[in-house]
């Protein structure tokens, strides 16, 4: 396969922790109204948090992230790396609504019992963003050094610097979004198509171990597509046969598509279905900025509409000062190119921010966030010094 | 819903017919070396041809096109339109490996009196040019006036006149291809596992009016959104939600959503899942310039391969001296974009052909072709004239 298993250069986290942030007692509120009487989150922690706590670094996963970030941002956090471990305190959370042991679809409902389901609410940016304030109170730490992501886990760090900006000093927002734009919710309702037309999906209701794997595949393989950039692919692969010789037919003969098919069954059975259907809705109905002229693909759009009604909307706290904020984009992203990055850049300049914006040069689309790119690690560094 | 369906302004078409046009006696031997002993072809005819059949004109159908051009293609085919059916004899077949009544994968084996399924050979684009050679040779036509066709279409065209340059006086090619890129390949290739991973398809055996409708729905989405332009889709549907009020969810709720749930369903019920393999292979495989040096989406590509073994490949007969080209491309299309014609004008002008390329603006993707753009519609007109 050209398409070894990664191997981690990373040692293990300092620590892997489990924590209840919502009980019953004290539900989890959620924007959307409906309460979850318990929340647990899994999150790994890597350094030492100072004695005035004020050290931390949160770093928020991408859709389908997990808590490790050691292993999947290798690139980003480590000894000696941007957010450096030997320096700062890390804390990576694996997300609410996800499969990695945080409360989530596949969680039992302690009121009725069993899994949710499709019972679980849908969620909300700033939903994700109450766990994250819960967990870091838990740790000690009332404002954090900075708050580091790629794509959704951008878009979460931007939720939270706009809903309590006080509660970050320095924001990283890399290959983020503020607003998906109709070609990226299209594909995302593909996805979800593919994962829950899938007789296995089973209204949810699924065992472990099984569930929609074709589903999940063919979703997986479409989104891939629209993470790396067409030149990647064409170097990479370009027409290029799997074996000596083409075996015409039906099934996997380009070495492309036996790359696919290595990303789609490599994904299903590492997420969950359930999860994919809750982020991907969570980056649909982001948008903070819901009344700016501006959009994303046609800024000249004519008939003034602007996604009104998200959920998720929301007015910065004016007194209490903004996060300082660097914001990243990839000149071969095509799934949120350069654009997504200025409209949140200018939304918040506009809002009084001081607003470092880059364009890093770099060919491989929107997985760029994860690699080690001239001027990308540099100026993450220097942000955070 | 916002897509009404589509109402034909144009007459039905003068003629449909059908032609039994290889049988048992004289098969058609496909470029891969298995033999079709009959092969059954289903076109429309509009206009008259002259006494000396000097007027006819062949339209070739793109992926899931069929005979009826005065519907499809009602811009381009018509009394007074660009291919005048006043002036013009107008042919259009369905394609060999079709479901629109030409000899397909969903046809009668005579040999073995069962449905071919996916026994049915991997056809190439010559293959399918074969077929076309015969029926006008059935219509007393030895060299067309002109050939026009656009994506699949050109594709068509371009292999006849690289095989057989002497039958063809024009040749229009728009939106078209001479090699796939590792990106377009690997869109086909998630359409398929999306097709033949349906428990539905049931290894190509599934009963008329069944099939792997939810695959073919998800394959037709994916594909739909490389059809139409980012700007496109942003100006259309934006984050407008289909009701009033938002409905979260994991079901249709932004507009985008309807329009691509649309386009699945009516897409089940016109076209076979075991035709859209067979056209998207012959796609795939099509690269009649496999030694030329250029690439599409990485023009320096540095290994050197370029994707020889097509059955496809070709050579021009120098002897029999060129069709005029007109090579048209559209800026806004990112499936076959302006980098796939150029290669395309060049490789044909090194071979001393004349050629007339143009890109035209157009904000509507690769389904371009199919509509009435200033500049478009007029260059056909000239070049015909």
């Amino acid at each position: 396969s050209p398409c070894a298993p990664y191997v981690c250069p990373m040692p293990p986290p300092a620590s892997t922790q489990g924590a209840r942030v919502f009980e019953e007692a004290d539900p989890l509120v959620l924007s959307g109204g409906a309460a979850l009487s318990e929340v647990d989150v899994v999150f790994d922690t890597y350094g030492t948090l100072d004695r005035d706590a004020g050290n931390a670094v949160l770093i928020t996963h991408a859709l389908t992230g997990d808590a490790h970030a050691s292993d999947w941002w290798a690139t980003m956090v480590g000894p000696g790396k941007p957010v450096d471990t030997n320096r700062f305190f890390v804390i990576c959370p694996n997300l609410l609504g996800g499969c990695n042991g945080t409360t989530g679809p596949r969680s039992t409902d302690p009121v009725t019992g069993r899994r949710y389901g499709l019972d679980f609410p849908i969620l909300s940016m700033s939903d994700l963003v109450a766990v994250h304030r819960r967990l870091i109170a838990h740790l000690g730490v009332s404002r954090l050094y900075a708050a580091v992501g790629g794509s959704l886990g951008g878009m979460q760090i931007l939720q939270w610097a706009l809903e309590a900006p006080d509660e970050i000093a320095r924001a990283v927002l890399v290959a983020a979004s503020s607003r998906l734009t109709a070609q990226n919710i299209a594909f995302s309702a593909v996805a979800r198509a593919s994962i829950t037309g899938d007789p296995d999906f089973a209204d949810g209701q699924y065992a472990d171990g099984a569930g929609p794997r074709q589903g999940m595949a063919v979703a997986r393989q479409m989104a891939h597509i629209t993470y790396v950039s067409e030149e990647n692919l064409e170097r990479k692969f370009g027409r290029r046969f799997q074996r000596a010789e083409s075996q015409p037919g039906f099934g996997v003969d380009f070495a492309v598509e036996s790359y696919l098919d290595h990303q789609g069954s490599k994904f299903v059975e590492r997420f969950d279905a359930l999860s994919y259907l809750c982020f991907t809705r969570v980056m649909d109905y982001f948008d903070p900025f819901p009344h700016s002229p501006d959009g994303i693909a046609s800024p000249d759009r004519a008939d003034g509409t602007d996604g009104t009604g998200s959920p998720s909307g929301a007015e910065a706290d004016s007194a209490g000062g903004w996060p300082d904020f660097l914001v990243l984009s990839f000149t071969s992203d095509w799934r949120f190119d350069t654009r997504h990055s200025v409209r949140i850049a200018r939304e918040l300049v506009g809002r009084g921010a001081r607003v470092d914006f880059r364009e890093i040069e770099s060919p491989w689309g929107h997985d760029s966030f994860l690699f080690e790119i001239d001027g990308y690690q540099s100026a993450v560094t220097s942000f955070l010094a």
